[in-house]
């Protein structure tokens, strides 16, 4: 049965992006959209400034945005994604919740709360258990509708720990880690995002907060639930060092990072063992036969110059992540290069995935 | 009195910028030009296909290429810049050093021999005792003209080792390091360079040759003379381990590159003592007033998203280099964003700053 | 039936273009790739660097290259897709046409021909009446095959005369046409193609020959078939004016035109009519249900910004051509912007779909 | 003497362009900043978002800013140069007046005032005479002081004007002219300015405004005085048809023009006379030796595919203007293609040399 979607924030950025993808989509059909009061009663088409490389899809076109309260048509929908900006999220979406809806959230207000999952839906989706606990709890109280929020990653996040966590999986934790991020601008958003006299002929050496986000989040995300399955355990500190260096770079779509890491075990993996355990690896959506899920989560390019953004950001249609040039470091015990596409992967389609996983588990 | 120049592969990039800077030296006069057979015989106008922002000084418009042979009004040079492509490099420059001459190199040939310096002008013009002992001796021995060569570092490895001198100088050895590059595609040449397909909208995280470059060459300008001061002793590899991940970006010119680093002594120095270290640091071409030394050799920058290519790489002429971001490492113990121009101080820059401290030490 | 194709010039970026088209092409399959001696006998994939944003197809990767010549299995090829450059094209697409095969060519050899289609399929289809009269007469003196060739346009004219031919058919002859080009560097190839150094935060104003074929291709495409059907009769010089001023900048895909003309017949079309003619045109091959035919043959944009490349060139999967700001002009009659995708309808695109009408008329 | 110069808008791109030029400047010396009340009372240093090239002068960073009110140490300025926004330029620039103020502004808000003298310095210095008018008009009344207006072109303006000029000096009326801009970015400031969204693989065809800001001061600044030097008389509309289509383009500075234009007088002159023209004109500036003046006014450029806004954008430091592909045009006359500095000769430069001349007149 197809599930009814609300999106909140939907003339920004990661807005049009849930609407593009959900438009396409076989599972889930657009019941609501949410935006400023400035654009509340005007057909979609009216409110937004439609930036996307595919035109605007004519069933989206005459939907009359409503303000982003969980009321009217919102109140029916089985899952609400938010693209709303960090200012305005954290009230928004609580109210939403409290409303009894599913929330899926690309801001970063929850993110770090114990009880929130923060979920790359081809890494950590059994992070989303918690919610499966709560919604069985509630039933059993005799509650008809429970609400709950799942944050999406950092966009620079998602990519990163895609690769990280089938290595950890089949050859235990890492224990130090670099990243020196080269980030698209797409990532910023587009009113006004990054502004071109900023980024032609130019790099920006610095994306406030997102270096802080790469570290912490990465503990989160590869962290594991506490006992009763009720919160996240992070990774702690002292166990796994992450240190980040984060650029912005004139690239459209995909975030390319240059990452370096050591296992805690000695000795560690061979190249070899490490290629084909990323190569083999399959994420949980795909084996839930997911619609968005990759068919390879991770690609593993053998060619010396690869990935690249503009040629492997849409593998998978931006839900498989590229890995390349994997080799052995002279610090600690490999370094590669490891592609992912920012507003799929790193943030709507995320969402999106997520939203799948909840429904073949029967959460939605 | 003004020394006469000449430049071998004066047609080719690396070529145009040191006849650029040469024509606006009040030191240096250039004197010959050499490029391939092709256009030895033709004006330079006629011969060059002149890409730089800058317009082809009137002076040497006329000036007839000649093929790259130590004859003609080659022999008459005080100073020949070669700007000579690595495959034919060897052979010519190995010419024009029997014939008594003395050649600063742009290429890679002869980098890692042993007694031939590798300098970074504003790092380790000490590194040049190696020839004044060679030219002693052959005064000693009555000869009147002794050839030799001194090697341009590469454009990365330059901007480098730049901060590393003065921070090592201060606080001990550097033992570990890491480098991920931006690096602009003047780098690259033009012709063809880097095609406008592969970086437009796009990254290439590699650059053949380049990360062996900066991790070998590192070990050899921060290392030492020998006891009678005739070759380099790199730092032992086991001493420093230097781990470089090299990516090319759509910028022109300017070289980005995130480090961190370890001093090898406990405990570390302060961010401030680094920062003030570095901002000290005055480099002995300053010291020997040498024309195009720059004022200030390291420039803190103290703005959180900076230094950044565009606004950065023309600081003192391209010939000082921007250091911003200083700040602590979780894993190792400083991180920091380093940028330097790649055709000046990286390449042909470097080059006549050489030659002017040649000339301050009598050596040419 | 599908229908056996061949591939002259596979391993360049035009035919890399064709391949990719055919490879997911429900009416074609690829049956023979030609490449230079060099690539012969290789693996596709191990002859190519392809540099498609789409992976290397799985069933093009084993195909084995061979020299272009009209042997082996190219003999058996329904029809032959030619990427080859000019310098080359014109004897080896002579001898595939002299063996009896059907060519369509890229190459600009055979454009100016009398006898010889130029074709914009959305555009023209008519001309390829001239291969009808051929095949039918072979067939009438009993031949078994005829080989015939058949042009794609230049990049830059498709653009242009897509737009006009609608107009032209209801309000007559324009007999005064201006264009200023804004070509993406995708057009000009991969191997050097147009150098990073010459288009990052530049604009070229110059494309070699590009001019002399706006100018001459239009008249032949507008042209009309001579009486008995076996040449293009162009438009003459002194009934129309054509004015090319061609420029190179930095955009991947999609050639941006701003054109100005005036009609023939006095008083003009109003503003209106121009829009509505335009967005009422259906070409033939859509009527025909050609497979890559554009639902829509020219989108008339209404926003004040648009068409732009990024945004627009994936209209209709790129056989769709855009136009906006269409508007009064105070010299001639009207001026606007068109924009098309140069790969797809401007080039390889169009080969496919020539080849589908082919196929719709049983020529092939 | 030096003479005292106030920039309002001082932290605005404009401003900014004012202030690098003043603090190089031999003649004038930066005596008042004003800007918005929000950076009133901070040190320059502490109020600006620099975004030059060159360092923020050490010499400007202490200085106070003020609000933009002819008060304090704006009333001891000779000159005042307004880089403000249109929406509050009108009135601040007219309290500078009514003061007694001298002001050259980039705003376009009294552009089409008959008593303001729209003037592009290298073009219609002999439009300032309407101001020499007033002043001794006023000096005669035995007033002290007498605020005037002088407005600077918009920048895309400046370019194309500047070829015309000496060409309608010599061959008389130009009576059709087309232009299609390829402009940078620059020329939308910095904040926002142009998204990099919107600017990378990309061109946006429309520019608020721009067009009809080019056709109409077109006319003005090749007008004439009327009888008693107060007012300037634009060219009438039906004498002369100028018809502009603008592009933004990934360009950072330096806008290129496509354009062509047919003489009035019949037969027109030849592509050498109009080369040699343009080559000999020596505008007034640099016959009345102004600081700023191009030693080369226009620069005719014989390579076929200049010029380009990366490599010629500098020439004479941006006040010259650049010209090429100067050749028959099938449709009217001539065409070519202009390239100038749009925040040198097209904004900045452009008052700088204005009030150079002004001073060279003795009217400040």
């Amino acid at each position: 049965m197809v599930k009814k979607a609300g999106v909140l924030g939907a003339t920004g950025s990661v807005g049009q992006r849930f609407i593009l993808l959900l438009s396409q989509h076989p599972d889930f059909e657009i019941h609501a959209l949410g935006a400023s009061s400035r654009s509340a009663g005007k057909a979609y088409k009216d409110a937004v400034n439609w930036k996307q490389t595919d035109v605007l899809p004519a069933s989206v076109q005459g939907v009359v945005v409503q303000e982003c309260k969980p009321e009217g048509s919102f109140k029916e929908c089985d899952i609400v994604f938010s693209g709303l900006d960090a200012d305005v999220a954290g009230e928004v979406e609580k109210a939403f919740v409290d409303a009894g809806l599913a929330v899926i959230s690309n801001a970063k207000n929850y993110r770090r709360h114990k009880e929130v999952p923060l979920v790359v839906p081809i890494v950590n989706p059994e992070h989303i258990d918690i919610v499966e606990s709560k919604v069985k709890k509630a039933k059993a109280e005799g509650k008809e509708k429970t609400g709950f929020i799942i944050c999406i990653s950092n966009c620079s996040t998602a990519g990163l720990v895609a690769p990280l966590k089938p290595l950890v999986e089949k050859f235990g934790p890492i224990d130090a880690l670099t990243t020196t991020t080269l980030q698209a601008i797409s990532g910023a958003g587009f009113s006004p995002g990054v502004s071109g006299m900023d980024i032609l002929d130019n790099i920006v050496p610095f994306i406030s907060g997102e270096e802080e986000k790469l570290e912490w989040e990465t503990k989160k995300i590869l962290g594991t639930l506490n006992e009763d399955g009720t919160e996240v355990v992070n990774i702690p500190e002292e166990k796994m060092k992450v240190s980040a260096q984060c650029n912005r770079v004139p690239v459209i779509d995909g975030h390319t990072e240059c990452i370096s890491f050591r296992f805690a075990n000695r000795p560690p993996p061979s190249t070899e063992d490490v290629k084909r355990t990323l190569s083999d690896y399959v994420c949980e959506a795909s084996k839930l036969h997911c619609h968005s899920a990759p068919k390879q989560t991770i690609h593993v390019l053998e060619e010396q110059d690869r990935p690249q953004p503009r040629l492997d950001r849409e593998r998978d249609n931006g839900f498989g992540v590229s890995v390349g040039r994997i080799r052995q470091d002279s610090l600690l015990d490999f370094k590669m290069v490891v592609l992912s596409h920012n507003t799929i992967i790193g943030a709507a389609g995320s969402g999106i995935l997520i939203a799948e996983i909840l429904s073949a588990k029967g959460l939605i």
